[in-house]
């Protein structure tokens, strides 16, 4: 069932609490991969209905980015969505998410949203934790979905969630890659046959520096170097960043001692892909 | 029953919530008075649990303002609240709020926030509606109670609850007055006899002005004058701001055409008092 109201979507949810149903949730911006469809199965798993939100939030996009081009297919979003489990999926307007005059914000302050992708996207985490917290009022979740490609994002909205005191459980699910270990994207479909090879280094490059830190190096600067002449062996490939980070709290390290976490973003043409590592500190 | 964490009083939300009792809210910081109280009762007239919240909110105070003094008297509180028919009482600590390294909050932006009491009190706004925003999150009240009296608080948290979807109906009392006019205030314990005497200016010079436009004065210039010119016959009285807005935008207006509000803080010593009237446009 698609809902485009939120008047609607009310009415419908009030019904499942009224018969003691728990609610899943799984918000994204359409164009689903496997990687939303792993979420919606594993809210299915642990629900008793699953809510999905198709929602391509113009917040979270810079005045240069991709709002406008962002790969959008409604009809086979519902197919898919409906395939893994979904029973309702919510696809509002941009006005009905932002009445008009709306100037209300959820920022998260902090290393944890101005390093990485807050470094290149300044406005991007104030979007991401404003409509996340407006869809959490909406749909009234016993549980959430996001997926750990977006580690940053996960991070930040697990401490939205812990410091604002939102009464839900916030589950991060693993990366879902391709056979040959391209992290699933929807902006994977920007590549060219070449980029889309090339890209592959993202994922290579992650593994080495793993390697290296299981046979003991654990120095962030080595690794960091080792993933960026990785990476520059690709001639389509421009960093964005490598970093190495204390996870989740997103701090600089110089040592690995605690969890941590390495990301990357490489722009491959006008493409810019994400991908992250998690290094458990339990060797 | 005075309950001091989250998890106890969810607990017990979560019971009445089973039972389909509905949820009424009055947030305050305490030292409670009979404008608190009036909100109480209409939350007991018109739900079928009340929340009563005692937490003086240490981000709504600047540097310079008066957190550590702000009066407290959580037993007195405690009586005058059940009398008035709160069955829970919420006295969390400052840490149980705000977890040690939060740095989650809430905005609203814009002239609604930056104007009146936001331009003389910076980050004010920022705490209110983020404590607000974190206790209706641990409460989650069918209806919340709000004063009047702090009218721009009013306006700001009716604005949050659109912008950001808050399922919840706000609900905003008139202002409660002592005999004489004085508008109540948790503040006006400061005051000396003589400073008490003087104060009665701020209702005083309100209703001359109200008196003003009922006989078709609208230039806000005009009647701004006249209050000023009103309350500076008090030697006492030091002016922060007399203004007219329209509301609930709280928009500059040269003419009163739609609803407006004439707002006033003055200073008696140390101690800052506010007091407002609504002008409605139909006459």
């Amino acid at each position: 069932m698609v809902i485009k109201t939120i008047e609607k979507l009310r009415e419908t949810l009030a019904t499942a609490r009224r018969e003691n149903k728990t609610i899943g949730f799984v918000p994204t911006m359409g164009f689903l991969h496997e990687g939303h469809l792993s979420l919606i199965r594993k809210a299915n798993e642990e629900n008793d209905l699953v809510v999905v939100s198709i929602f391509v939030n113009p917040t979270q996009f810079g005045p240069n980015e991709d709002f406008e081009t962002y790969p959008r297919n409604i009809e086979q979003d519902t197919t898919l969505a409906n395939e893994a489990g979904a029973d309702i999926i919510f696809n509002p307007s941009a006005t009905e998410i932002y009445p008009i005059g709306s100037s209300s914000w959820v920022n998260v302050e902090g290393d944890i949203t101005s390093v990485l992708c807050g470094a290149s996207r300044p406005t991007h985490f104030q979007g991401v934790t404003t409509v996340v917290n407006i869809l959490f009022n909406i749909v009234k979740p016993h549980r959430a979905y996001f997926g750990q490609k977006d580690a940053q994002q996960a991070a930040v909205l697990t401490k939205m969630v812990q410091d604002l005191h939102i009464d839900l459980e916030l589950v991060v699910c693993s990366i879902v890659r391709e056979a040959d270990g391209l992290a699933l994207s929807s902006r994977n479909t920007y590549l060219s046959s070449e980029e889309r090879k090339q890209a592959l280094i993202l994922n290579q490059s992650l593994l080495k520096a793993n390697e290296a830190y299981k046979k003991g190096e654990t120095d962030t600067k080595t690794l960091t170097k080792l993933i960026k002449d990785t990476i520059n062996t690709m001639p389509l490939a421009t960093i964005d960043y490598v970093s190495i980070y204390s996870y989740p709290a997103l701090q600089e390290i110089e040592k690995i001692e605690t969890p941590a976490i390495i990301a990357v973003a490489v722009k491959f043409g006008k493409t810019r892909l994400i991908d992250n590592i998690l290094l458990e500190n339990s060797k």
